[in-house]
C-alpha cells in the first residue's frame, strides 16, 4: 500500500505504512503480531514512534506542518524532514560512531525510519538533570563536532562541492528563519512568545531589551548565522539533541541543518552544558549537594573544547595536502605559517562559539523554549536565582568574548558567578 | 532561423542570428543593408560586437568556453553568461542610471544583446591612463554601489529572498573559483601564470611568497570571499568594468556576480583607482606633469567612500522599518543603538574594502592579469618604480587595514608612498 499524499500517522495507519515498506518491516521480521508501538516525541516539533518486537526495532520520526509544542497556529514546513534526512546521512557517513543509522526516508510523508536507540540510552539533558556523569561525553562530542565540521568545510572540500551543498541547504530556509526569530530576535524585543520566571526576572528581561551593547553584539552573531556558510552545521546541538549511555553518545534531530558558522554548533553544546551547571543548585538536596557533579560538568566543558581543538587541528594537519581550498599547500606549507593560520582560525572559532553559546543560553531563559534543567526546579524563587546567574554569565560572555583566551578562563568565569 | 546549439558567432552568422531575433532586429529597423558591425572585445573572456545603423544600435556579447586572453587551454564555462544576464537585470532594476539596458538573452548561445554605449563613452581605465577627469565618477559609483549592495543585503531583504538568491548564484561557482585562484592564491605561490616586471620586481614577488603575516591576512579575506553571502556583488568591479563620459557612468561585465562580501566590490574600485594614481608618474611628461590629475584621483577615492557611506546609511535609515531582517525595528529602533550598529557596520565594511582592494592591487602587479595603467608605461624601469610603490602600499594597507579609521587616512598613506 502506497501513501500518495501526506497524512499524520496514528497507531493503525502506522502499521499499514510499515507493512508497505520492506526496509522497515524486515527489521521486525515481518511479524506484526507481538509488536510494541509507542509514541514518545517529547520535543517541540514532531511525532516519534518506537516500533519493536523480539526480532528487532526501529524508530519512525514524522514531521508535522506546524510546531507541535505551540500548535497549528505556528506553521512550519514539513520539508525540514528532507534536510534532517540529508544531514543524518551526511553526518552518519562522516561520524558513524555518533549518528544513528537511517533505514528509510519518505519525502511525501516527511518520515524517517532509523535506528531505535535502546535503553539505557536517554536524552542527555535528562541525565544532566538527574546528576549522571558520562565519562566519554566530551570525547564523543569533540569527535562528532571535529569530524562533521572539518569535513564539510573548505579546509577539506573544494569550492565546487561547497557551493553545490550550500545551495542545496539554502532550501532549509524556514528552519533558519525560526532560529533567527527565537534565538536572535525575540529575546531582545517584546514578543507574545517570550516567557520567564516572573516576577523574579521581570527586570532582567526588560534590561535585555535596553542593552544596546548586547544588541550590537547579537546583531553581529545573527549576521554570521545568516551569511557565513562555513560548514554543514547541525543547527540545534543542545543537550536534548543527543541520546547517551555511559558508553555511547548519539546525535539526533539535525532538522535545522544548513551551511552556517561552526561556532553555532560548538556554542550550542557548551552553552547548554553551562545551563546544566547553573541549574544544579536547584537540584541539590540533602542526599546530594551536586558539588562533585558540578565539577564534572566544568571538566566536561573544558575537555570538550580542548579535545575538539586537538581533534580538529589533527584532521587539518592530516589533510593539509588534500583538496581543501581554504589553505593551499603551495602557499601554507611551512610550519611557521601553518601554526599562525591554525591559531588564528581556532581563536576566531572559539570566540564565535562563546558568542553563539551565550546567545543560546539567554534565549532559553527569556525566550519561547525553555530547558528542563531549570523548568524541573519547582520552587520558582530558587529557579529564578539559578536562571539569573546563568543570564548574567551569558551576558558577560557574549559581550566580552574576545577577551577570553582559552576555555580555562571560561571555567573561571563560570565559577565566579557562583558567589 | 533558430540556433539549437552553441556556436561562436562570426560576422556572417551574426547577421543571420540577429535576423532571427526580433528584439534585436527591430533596434536597427530590420535594415541590414547599411549595417556596421565590429568586434571590439578587448577583455580577457568574451567576444563583443557593436552593431549599428542610422536607425539604432546594440551590442552583442558572447561568452566562449575558455579564457580568451589565455586560449582554449584555460577552459571556462560559458554559463557565466547566464549569471551576467541575471546580474545585469537585477542591478539594472536597482540602479538603471548606471547599468546598460538588456534587450535579449540566449542561454544556449551564451549571448546577451544590450545597449551600445555610444561614443564618447570609453572604458574608464583608458580615461585614467589618458589623464581625463570625470567630475561625476565618485558620485555615480557611490550611487551604484550603495543601491546594488544595500538592496540585495539582509538590511533590505528577507531571509527567504536572500537564501533563494544565494542558492541561484552558487551556480556561478566556476567564476568564483577563477577569482580564488588569480586573486587569493597565485600571487602568493609559484604559478606558471604569474608575471611581473622582471628583474626589477623579482625580489618583491619572492617576498610576497614568504610573507607569513600577509598570507595570514589573505587567508581571512579569501574565507570571507568564499563563505560570506552578504549581498549580490558585481565581483569584478575594477576600472575596466565601467564605461564613462563626463556625464555618464555605466557599469558593465558582471559575469563574476554572486552573493559575496560587499567590500570586494568597493575594494575593487578603490584599489584600481589607487593603481591608477600610482601609475601617473609613469605617464607624466613635459606637457603634463600629472600633479593636478593625481590630486583629482585622490579626491575621487575620498569622495567615493564618503559618498558611498552617506548614501548607504541614508538608504538604511529610509528603509529601517521595512522587511529587511538584519536589524528588526522592534529591537534597533532607538537612535542610540541605530548609530552604534551603523558605525560598526560601516567600519567593518571599510576594513573589508581596504583588505580586498589591497589584494586586488597586488594581483595586478605580480599575477596573471595586469592593468593598462602600468602596462602602457613603456620604460620598464619607470614602470617597475610605479609598481613597487603600489605593491608596498598595498601590503601595508592589507596588513594594517584595521588601524585606518577613515578614507582620509588612506589618502595620507598613499601620499606617503610618494617619497
Amino acid at each position: 500500500m502506497a501513501f500518495s499524499e501526506f497524512r499524520p500517522l496514528h497507531d493503525n495507519s502506522l502499521i499499514d505504512y510499515i507493512k508497505s515498506v520492506p526496509a522497515l518491516s524486515s527489521k521486525i521480521a515481518n511479524d506484526f503480531d507481538n509488536l510494541f508501538v509507542k509514541e514518545v516525541g517529547d520535543g517541540n516539533l514532531n511525532f516519534v514512534f518506537i516500533v519493536l518486537n523480539s526480532a528487532g526495532s526501529f524508530v519512525i520520526k514524522q514531521a508535522l506542518p506546524y510546531v507541535r509544542s505551540i500548535g497549528e497556529s505556528w506553521a512550519m514546513t514539513k520539508e525540514r524532514s528532507y534536510f534532517e534526512w540529508l544531514a543524518l546521512k551526511e553526518k552518519g557517513r562522516l561520524c558513524p560512531e555518533h549518528v544513528p543509522e537511517v533505514y528509510h526516508f519518505d519525502r511525501t510523508m516527511s518520515l524517517i525510519g532509523m535506528r531505535y536507540l535502546e535503553p539505557p540510552h536517554i536524552i542527555l539533558r535528562k541525565g544532566l538533570v538527574a546528576g549522571i556523569e558520562y565519562p566519554l561525553l566530551a570525547e564523543h562530542m569533540a569527535d562528532f563536532m571535529a569530524k562533521t565540521l572539518f569535513f564539510t568545510s573548505l579546509l577539506f572540500r573544494t569550492t565546487s562541492e561547497h557551493k553545490r551543498d550550500v545551495a542545496e541547504y539554502c532550501g532549509n530556509v524556514e528552519m533558519c528563519r525560526l532560529t533567527e526569530q527565537v534565538v536572535f530576535s525575540d529575546p531582545y524585543k517584546v514578543s507574545e512568545y517570550n516567557r520567564w520566571t516572573s516576577p523574579y526576572l521581570d527586570h532582567d528581561a526588560e534590561a535585555l531589551r535596553e542593552d544596546n551593547l548586547l544588541k550590537l553584539e547579537v546583531a553581529e552573531l545573527k549576521s554570521k548565522f545568516c551569511e557565513r556558510a562555513q560548514a554543514l552545521i547541525h543547527g540545534d546541538l543542545h543537550t536534548s539533541s543527543m541520546m547517551v549511555t555511559h558508553e555511547s553518545t548519539q546525535v539526533i534531530d539535525p532538522e535545522f541543518a544548513f551551511y552556517g558558522p561552526m561556532g553555532y554548533d560548538i556554542g550550542a553544546f557548551l552553552g547548554n552544558l553551562i545551563l546544566a551547571y547553573c541549574s544544579q543548585d536547584g537540584h541539590a538536596d540533602q542526599a546530594n549537594d551536586r558539588k562533585a557533579y558540578k565539577e564534572w560538568i566544568l571538566k566536561t566543558i573544558e575537555d570538550t573544547w580542548n579535545l575538539f581543538q586537538h581533534k580538529f587541528t589533527a584532521l587539518w594537519d592530516e589533510h593539509r595536502n588534500g583538496a581543501g581550498e581554504a589553505y593551499l599547500p603551495a602557499i601554507y606549507n611551512n610550519p611557521e605559517v601553518q601554526l599562525l593560520v591554525q591559531k588564528k582560525y581556532m581563536t576566531d572559532l572559539f570566540h564565535d562559539s562563546l558568542g553563539f553559546g551565550a546567545a543560546k543560553m539567554i534565549r532559553r531563559i527569556v525566550g519561547v523554549a525553555h530547558v528542563e534543567d531549570f523548568e524541573s526546579i519547582a520552587d520558582a524563587a530558587k529557579r529564578a536565582t539559578c536562571e539569573k546567574r546563568a543570564l548574567d554569565l551569558a551576558k558577560t560572555i557574549l559581550k566580552e568574548r574576545r577577551k577570553f583566551e582559552g576555555i580555562a578562563e571560561i571555567v573561571s568565569a563560570i565559577r565566579k558567578y557562583e558567589s
